[in-house]
Parts: structure tokens; sequence; C-alpha cells
């Protein structure tokens, strides 16, 4: 298959890249916004202009996005609106340039987040995008068009990312683990569906 | 207790208004776009000048917002964006406001949608805020100060909207059913939950 990894320099999507590659099976294009040119899941322009130059795409997966963690009453309009567009719309755009894109057959596999189904304190605006985001998938699959899938992946929290804020490990899981979760969803046959990677370690 | 219900011209909002009104225990405000003035979930000036003027209140209830029900073929950025404004982040509004203005121990009630968990074709930007608006509820409770609640109610197909469509009414519930899971909601402990009206009737 031919692979489409966006934000394959972060921590999941570069264990991701791994784990698709493990099979040997698969040609790999790793994208971010450190690419060249850069791949910016916000800029219309540029993933319109990405998906017009390459074709026969068959998976494509989003590891990509961001939303705001802040307390509850420091979180302003911007910080909502930066939060919608950086993980929600964003990864909507990339589901509706795939059903248009990919090849028959396809899948398209987004990125939530725990904090959509376990919220904490500061994680409104991220639980609303997280949780907003599977609520799209599970509507967007009733209406894929050519038997392409589309699913999400619901990250817990990954253990180097712990180990870098400083953070008790054991309450997550390696990044190599979760990756086997974006595997799933790239090759076995789920539709409509968040993945929680808990149940595929 | 002095409750606010926004969107109380339309078919569920009456029928809260009513539920409500039966204990003759509460004094209700309703307010809707058609109000003088208009109140408009969507317009943050309007909303910040009603919140000025009124005090105590105690219980806020949100029977308003609207998203694009569409073929997903056919939804369009300003689509998704109608969607996120009009029905999402209208009601984000709202909780924040609440937060600030309503008086100690006090709830918000929000209404998401039972297409956020049963998407059906053509509900993609719908299941997306729907969802978004649990999950936010789920976390913003969290955060909520002076003891105020936060909950979101889920209503199904509602019978008088089925008649208006002329479809299947056996589908649905009565909007006075329907209610029943907001007056819930208000005088009841519920916190950070998205109630499903069956569990009321």
């Amino acid at each position: 298959m031919k692979i489409v990894v966006v934000g394959s320099t972060g921590t999941i999507g570069a264990a991701v890249v791994r784990a698709l590659a493990r099979s040997g099976q698969h040609e790999i294009v790793g994208v971010s916004r450190h690419s060249e040119p850069a791949f910016d899941i916000e800029d219309a322009t540029a993933v319109g202009a990405f998906f017009k130059a390459i074709s026969g795409i068959d998976a494509l997966v989003s590891c990509a996005g961001s939303a705001v963690f802040k307390p509850f009453a420091q979180l302003s309009d911007a910080d909502f609106e930066r939060s919608l567009h950086g993980k929600l719309m964003g990864q909507v755009r990339l589901v509706r340039a795939a059903f248009e894109h990919l090849a028959s057959h396809g899948s398209v596999t987004l990125t939530s987040g725990i904090l959509a189904q376990r919220p904490m304190r500061g994680s409104a605006a991220v639980s609303m995008v997280n949780a907003g985001l599977e609520g799209f998938v599970r509507a967007a699959a009733l209406e894929a068009p050519r038997g392409i899938r589309v699913n999400a992946v619901s990250p817990p929290w990954v253990t180097e990312t712990l180990e870098k804020l400083g953070m008790e490990v054991a309450a997550g899981l390696p990044a190599d683990t979760v990756a086997n979760a974006y595997v799933a969803a790239v090759e076995e046959e789920f539709q409509g569906q968040t993945l929680n990677p808990v149940q595929f370690v």
C-alpha cells in the first residue's frame, strides 16, 4: 500500500511510520509542518496542492493537530477557535480530501485522544474537539465513497510525552504500542470506529 | 428558582417552559431570536448584555442552536463553520457566561442530540457538533465554579418534528416527554452528564 502519514515527525507519528514499515509491504510518505513543502492540515491550499500532486494513495494516517489545554476560566475565544481549527477542522479537511482523492477501498485514520471520554481539569477545549472528531468519524463513515474506510485512534497518554513533562510514566503507553492501533486501522476492516490502543497491546 | 430558557419558542423549548412551569415553584424567563431584544447565542454582544442586565439566575436551559444536515459531499466549509458556531460555540458561550453570572449552586443545561451517537447519512456536521458538545460538557463540569452544574440533554427525534417532515412518528418522542429530561437536569443532581430523554419517560 502507498500510505501517507501526516505529522510523521511527532512522537506518535514517527512510531506509526516505524510500525507500518515493519512488514516491508508498504510505501510510506511522511509529511509534516517541517516537510518541504510544508504540510499543515490547517492550510487548505497546501493540503489541496498535496493531493493534486500525489496519486494512488491507499491510506492516509493523521497524527497531526493540536488543541489548547488550559484552565477553563483562562480559555479565550481565540483558544477555542485555535482548537477547533487546529485539531478538528484540520482533520475533517483531510477526510474530505481523502474521499475525493484516495484509491478505492483505501482508508483514513485520524487522531482523537483519551480526553474525549476521560476529561480532566484544563481539557474543556481538547475534550470538545476530540469528542467532536469521534462523532464526525462515526457519521462520515456512513457516506464514505468507493469502499473507503474512516476511523480514529484515541491515544491514551504516551510514555515519552509523560517523561518529557516529568510525569508518572506508569499511566501511559509507549508510542510504539500506541502505533499498533493505527496499523490495525489501516490493515484491518474497521469502519467508523474510534480505536483504543489498549485493545491492541 | 429563576430559570432562563433560551430558544423558548421552539418545539422543545416551549415544552420545557411548560414542564418547568408545572410545579408553580419557578420564575421562568423565555428568550429567543424573536425576543425583544433578540437573544441569539451566536451574538457575543447580545449574550453579554443579557447577563449584565439580569441577575439571580439559578438555572440556564438552552434549547437553541442549529447545525447543517446535508449529504457529506455537499457540505461546504461554510456549512461546517455555521454548524460549529450555530450549535457548538453558541452553547459553549452560554456555559462560559453562566459560570460567571449564575447564582451559586445553579445549573446550565444544553442541547445535543441523538445524531451524536447514532449518526445517519447527512449528519456528519451535526454529529460532530453534538458529540463535541457532549465532550465539552463532561470536561467543563470538572471546573464549574461555586457548585454550578452543567449537563446536556440529547433529544431523540421529536414526534412533532417528524410530523412536520411527514415522517414516521413512531420513531420519536413527544416534546412534552423530552422536556422531562430538562426538568431532571435542572431539579436533580446530575453533573457533567448527557441525559437521554428515554430514561425520563
